[in-house]
């Protein structure tokens, strides 16, 4: 067989598709499709492809205040809003950059990377969750936004962090659950309508 | 906007999100995920996964006689086989990896590197085929199997490299097309089931 014969002559290939099978979702197929284009590509893409993954993994720390990515000691966020009294918890750097870009939170972050979840041996001391108690008091924070996913994991982990938050006084808050734009109402279900409905607003 | 502000200072994660995106299928939000799973592994891994791309890159050539990937001159297949009198010509290495998989060939391979297709501009001396008439006679090649794709370019392309070996006297198939393994007979379509009763086999 060739993979038996040749690509022992190729372990290149053999490699290079062995790395790409270990990124998330990508199968054998699919990283043997990534690998034949990078051999196909121009030596300045592979080269500069390869420099951006070591450069990446050397540069970008977590910011020491909130477990964002970051370059520098603290990320951007936590420097320029230093004043804002408002945190977003979130489960990981995606999540907040997806809230980022939506435009509609001007305040600070906290990363937890993780959730709280007992299947995968992850509890409470798995998560970057001391420093939240510490900034909370420490920045004078007025309101904590949950924002962790509205599944049976980032539910439990909402409420351990709001029984953690809320004896000290301040006000903790949840992502609302509803319909989502342009959602089909007859396909919507039943959880989320009974949401919609609970929490539906005056026009 | 985080992507605009702070994403500056974050160079690193935006060139290799960038990169990732330029990986066939890959989108946006994909080459995110893959970005951030290449900051979160091990130095290790980024390493070898980065110096891969660069092996594969530098050390896999095309075979001087099949144009297939190889990292001699000439490839493996190509010298074990050498006696071999059948050719199968496939459109790209990905397809003579397949066949080869399956066992059910043991002769040598003829990559194209493409089929003929007008709407992307490719002709046929766009393809490796003008070794491939000079290997049918300097091999003495019996039999040249096509197993371009069943679909438009890959018949025409079929067809047409047909057209330019027969009057040699060699003898030209193509891969037989019928129901795939598993098929679901009240699902498969008319041209294939079409295809499968011509081609019907004596039990």
């Amino acid at each position: 067989m060739w993979q038996n014969s040749v690509m022992k002559n190729i372990d290149c290939i053999a490699t290079l598709i062995n790395h790409f099978t270990k990124l998330q979702g990508v199968g054998y197929k699919t990283a043997e499709r990534f690998a034949y284009q990078i051999i196909e590509s121009d030596m300045d893409f592979v080269k500069s492809f390869s420099n951006a993954m070591i450069c990446a993994k050397e540069n970008v720390k977590l910011c020491r205040t909130c477990g964002n990515f970051s370059v520098e000691e603290n990320c951007g966020i936590c420097e320029r809003r230093a004043d804002n009294k408002t945190i977003c918890v979130v489960r990981d750097p995606r999540d907040a950059m997806a809230i980022e870009k939506s435009g509609a939170f001007v305040g600070k972050y906290h990363v937890l990377h993780g959730v709280i979840s007992p299947l995968n041996k992850k509890g409470p001391n798995d998560l970057n969750l001391k420093s939240l108690i510490t900034r909370v008091r420490d920045e004078n924070i007025e309101e904590v936004i949950i924002a962790t996913n509205p599944d049976v994991e980032g539910e439990a982990t909402a409420s351990y962090i709001a029984a953690l938050i809320k004896p000290s006084g301040v006000k903790v808050t949840r992502l609302a659950q509803g319909l989502a734009m342009g959602a089909y109402i007859e396909y919507v279900d039943e959880v989320t309508i009974g949401a919609a409905i609970s929490n539906r607003v005056i026009i």
